[in-house]
């Protein structure tokens, strides 16, 4: 039997392992693994590269409504490209309920207009803004049982915050459905009352975004969600954690034996609050919440990424236009950072920035570069096996990376939908010089080469770290 | 000069010393302290006893309204005098504002009721249900130069309860106003969320109230409000705790070097949520908040007592009667144990109780004894250095202690208003057998000697906490 | 090209991944792992078994001496005999210096002995008991030149221990050379100071081995050694973690970024101090050192495995004979404890103790098991990617568990040279049905099939975890 | 009756309390403390000071033999001057074993020495160095009972430095006798190893006195003493402690609810490593051990102070002189630092640095400072309540304090034995201006007024801490 594709003689990284062989795919299928393949009708040479499971990114934002007037840079097919164009293979944006509305009714809305329209793999957690006895009762547990294992709740943002009543009431649906809750750990009240005083004491600058939600507001809301989670007895994802406050309580409720489990992003091991200090609204640019810290934060995400507190690496991609009037730059965001839309794009940039300071600086392995970014992604959120690592019978979801190219990041390099990056200039060592998505070559040295429509949109699995 | 009262022979205990010599009181203050003082137109004989200052109990409630048809047991004469049968020379009821009130006008009424009422002297902490604009801007500023230097908010209760915008709000103006907020430490939603589901499970007996409540909840709040006092950098006082969770959180904040302080009680050191399972309604007797826990949680409340993690021990006296319509057997309470009313007696048990278990029982020393019991009531409060100590210009509030007379509590020996103690049969060594307040004899023997009207209604300064 | 061995329809497990695939052996190593590989010489139906990589043993004690008249039950073929049934392909026993003697000199004694007599591949640790000038300064480092890449220490035992300055002088050495350096962290003085005083009271019996050296002993050691490896900037293993106190200060060293490992073993999460209280000299079959704890220990060692604490799982095999005058029942062991051989067999029962105990039992998945008993120990001393896992190029080192089979522990069944197992009567679900080294099937059914000789002495590389 | 001595309108001082009032002394006692005291011989004015208890130093090295050569700056009346003019009634110096000496005739000796030289009263301490069974089993019970209640060990000094064993030994008597061990923990072998190496790479500057023994030497030998105490169930004082590490240790101890008591000095929150990098041989003048370490380690060492993990703080006096061949300019010690006398003179700075640093910078109350600086001191070394406070029956030991009073600390002023201070220079605010020992001024303005052999040489009771 011929096989569609082989890749030959690179080193394949899996979260455990790393050795060199060849690998044939058939159909969308990973079907043999040996020391030398049979021929194949695409053969691709990868001496010298790394063979690693494609990126999942369990963490973007894609499409959704951000407030009257502002909308998100990229839609599903620019998102899923630039992912593709960063080693991605996968990527989890959210379905997100509008109060008012039902959550089906929104699900299938963010279903519609993915469909057709992705270049790899997509697959939806549910953000749940308005908990009614109906979503509660009825529509999330249908949800969860037709494959929206996860779901995602606020303990901020006007639009979107529950109270703690609220909050319990989704984790026992939770429990009950066996699916797994991510929350974002912020505190509202302390924020408003923060936000408020630095607005009166006229201090509007994007910076004071930063100074608006200093590190104990987040580790409040994060200890008040593991005190949830306890109470409830259910697992529990805290998601963009940013610096040591909130990674220690994830670490002291992970000791006490209670399912608790991190995620953090590039922003926090890379950027700092000095970089929302630019000229102008330059720091705009870096608006994201929780807000980067500073360098001393930095070094504790790395603690926690290399003492396993933190499973996955995401990039919460939430990517707005700079210089346009639905974006950073809108007319009322200039009066108060309180209306910078919060978030910055980054699905491309995620795994380049990874791999150079973790894998190439030294500080991680290869291996558990694959886990960061990919494996535990899949067993997190119920795609595994069918993705996450390399091995028969897993999609043929693949990515080639050049452990020794050195390359500078540039908004003109970078496919999505965003005019700008907030790592413009920063020099990278490691990049992916070909995407392979369930079988197909998606990204080819930077271009995009397959058609959108080829990514489907996936229903999950009970995640395996909910027992 | 004659002096008015000489005690004489007895062991006197300050927070660090304990020797022995005569003390001279001269109108309502200790003139003179001398290896015998001389001749007094009242002689006390204090051979083989312990004169102690006066305990002061920094946490009573009295004439409080308690919704719709339930009352408080004790007026002030009653609370005073029970108060003062205990060994205590002074006390601090709460001056509540009830929601839609002037806080000024609550604070006026009670002090109004109390005047002329009071066997030993009072001082009122305020207690903020309603921080609206004027109360925040005007009425707390105003009060607290004028001695009312803490106020109590809560983080539970529907009557009471606070968001954390209100609970910053409050912060600040303390920190402002230089005055210490105490904090009851108990999650709203999360009992409520609780409550539900035990009643809707037909679990509605007085033991679920405990149930409705665990520890955790307590340990969640208590670390939000930590975090705000950390955010506004305010001192803040942690009431009534009553386990292992929330006095950890308390030691971890003190060893962050936070302003953070704790008070504990009889009824975490002696009893458990097994009381609360009494036959009939008996258990109501033991319904209080937060609930006793069990035989571990006490020996943590001991590690935080002998630790120094908390600085006052206080009865949380909150007095209803059990056989009324009025008090813990009303028509709803038997419904369920949410319309129980929350709390116990216990402002004459407290220092027997800390005695015994504390010093007759090796755990600590009578120097210990008397900084729970008085001196740091008076320097967290301001009251010191009037009261709280044993020293030349202090107010001669001062109890004879016998630390080898064994007793049995038991409801016919005591004086407040309550019908039952939950401490019937408790048998302790070490009893008070006279209180001298302000100079003056009001106990002698378990007997009330004095007349109401002697104790004063006291204005406060800062807290020595307080910077 | 024919395989030699083809292994059909099982699952195959590795530290991270679970699928269904065969997998193809050619020679010595695993050549093709595909949906279905082509045709082979010999054909295995793995089917409903799991397919994992070999274990391995990196701690176990064969043919040393044990002081006058004591030997050890096992010799290289009996040893490895054993360890082949219980589903290992490799075990690393000790090189042991005898003070007086070259390093050099007893591992080629040792080397010699081994060879031609293992059933499965083993490769020596040495044990430095004299670190003479000469030692340090020139055999170790060629040692460790040559492959021997890991080097025990020992705070006690009359024969073994090193003083401080002696351990720092051997990290120094293993820093310099990238070795690892395993340590057996217990108290020389303080046991020896405890089994005075117990001997001195008439407490001889087995039992009193425990009470000689309690946790504190054994935390105390390893605060030591961990403060040593702190000052000299080494990584080092401590190895048989019995509890809760040792396990702590691990976890504290890793938490403060030290590169401080640990090792457990069956006899911490299935025996306690009870069991050595057995009638006569019953006891004596469970002196072991650290001896087991208790329940509660065992708890701890439970939670030091699941939060990644431990890296490695190991036997401790130190086999006696019972009944026997060169064993436990030697006559000076009968006048106290401290004459009792100290050590137990365990290499055969070691993997399905854990597999039963932790994956049947729902503790850890199928992948950490194979993490903790075979790809750690390969990753930690320097096999791998030779060992530890199931991929191309890697060894054929292979393991088939039926995960469901029940079977009773006893001595009857067992191939060691003890004639006792600790475990007479435990029972196991999973069991290992067939062992595969080296492509060459060596246990099959409980049957060893294999020839003594086929296992090689092998020499290793730097440890990974050495960055 | 007429008084001997009346101090007239201070401020009294306690560990727990501060008031106006008039002291009146009766021969060496206080005999009456009033508004106004009647009439006395001598009148002293205390308006505008603190009236404090007499500094009590319990860390005193006077007149000890110190090697070949060298010799100790004090003889006892020099050193009790030097104490007085520095605010201090009551010295604790220690009677030195030398090994092969009986510790009985070695504390006569010392008793000898003392007795009619010291200005104030002085009770010894005992030094084990060498415990033999005579030593243990007869001497040290029999001058536990004469009143030598405390005796100190040493992990470290060639001439003094026990083993594990011998600790155990010692910690047992001390158990048994209800004595208190006091500590000195850095570790032997691992400042040898250090050493060593340091000397071979040239580095012998006094400077590398400090690189010899870090922080983690500290720690290492701090919890192995600590783990001895819990083993043997006996309170343990640990001295001098300088750094994070070890007070974390401690307080990590005493949370564990052992009996672990902390002492810290001067030199460790106001001097750092970089003091020993003097220009020549002046860093010479702060070679002591533990070496003082870094800023941040002085800011851990408030910590300690203010959350009560220290109980005491004292000076660890032991005055060499400088420039003199007897002192740090010895010969050998301008080879290495290995020979630098190993001390810093400081019993007469000690209380005016822990004042100003600590009262006048606010870190502290004036009742803190009494409890460091004196109280605690009497508890935890038998002598109170005959000393330690101020109250009835009490040693008239008190020190008049100008809180105000602003002092450059200089050599010129100074009274001790050595020819120069660390602290040249310094500047505080607060000075003792007076000193009274049982009832004689001994110290007025600078000035030892007081005959020698005024103080006598006390036993002791058993320490307040021993249960």
């Amino acid at each position: 039997m011929t096989l569609d594709l082989a890749i030959r003689g690179g080193t394949i990284v899996t979260a455990t392992d790393i050795y060199k062989a060849d690998i044939g795919i058939s159909g969308d299928k990973i079907a043999v693994i040996a020391d030398r393949v049979g021929a194949a009708t695409r053969e691709i040479d990868a001496t010298g590269l790394y063979v690693m499971p494609g990126g999942i990114d369990s963490h973007v934002h894609v499409a959704q409504p951000q407030g009257p007037g502002i909308t998100l840079a990229d839609d599903f097919a620019s998102a899923t490209a630039s992912a593709a164009a960063g080693g991605n293979t996968c990527i989890m944006p959210f379905a997100l309920q509008q109060r008012g509305t039902s959550l089906r009714q929104s699900v299938e809305d963010y279903r519609r207009t993915a469909e057709g329209e992705c270049h790899i793999d997509t697959s939806f957690h549910l953000i749940i803004s308005d908990p009614t006895s109906a979503v509660l009762g009825q529509e999330l547990p249908a949800l969860v049982k037709d494959g929206y294992t996860s779901f995602k709740v606020f303990m901020t943002y006007d639009d979107l915050v529950l109270n703690d009543r609220q909050l319990l009431e989704v984790f026992e649906v939770a429990r009950n459905e066996r699916a797994l809750v991510m929350v974002h750990c912020e505190g509202y009240d302390t924020i408003k009352f923060m936000t408020e005083r630095l607005e009166r004491a006229g201090k509007t600058e994007p910076y004071y975004h930063a100074v608006s939600r200093p590190e104990v507001i987040e580790r409040e809301a994060t200890h008040r969600a593991i005190s949830h989670a306890e109470l409830i007895d259910v697992p529990m994802m805290v998601v963009h954690v940013s610096g040591r406050e909130a990674m220690e309580q994830i670490r002291w409720a992970q000791q006490r034996g209670l399912k608790v489990f991190g995620e953090t992003c590039p922003q926090y091991i890379t950027l700092t609050a000095e970089d929302l200090k630019g000229l102008n609204m330059e720091g705009a640019k870096y608006v994201c919440s929780p807000p980067p810290r500073d360098t001393a934060s930095q070094a504790a995400i790395w603690e926690g990424i290399t003492q396993g507190v933190f499973q996955t690496f995401s990039s919460d991609h939430c990517p707005f236009r700079y210089d346009a009037t639905d974006g950073k730059l809108n007319e009322k965001g200039r009066t108060s950072f309180r209306w910078v839309p919060n978030g910055i794009p980054g699905v491309e940039t995620r795994l380049p920035i990874l791999f150079s300071e973790g894998v190439s600086k030294g500080r991680i392995t290869p291996q558990k570069f694959v886990e960061l970014s990919s494996t535990n992604h899949a067993k997190m959120y119920g795609l595994y096996p069918r993705k996450g690592s390399i091995g028969i019978g897993f999609d043929a979801d693949i990515a080639l990376w050049d452990p020794n190219r050195q390359e500078t990041i540039r908004q003109e390099i970078l496919h999505h939908g965003s005019d700008y990056t907030p790592w413009e200039g920063f020099q990278v060592t490691g990049w992916p010089v070909m995407t392979i998505a369930r079988g197909t070559v998606v990204m080819e040295d930077g271009e995009i080469v397959g058609a959108k429509g080829h990514g489907q949109v996936l229903s999950r699995q009970e995640s395996d770290y909910v027992r």
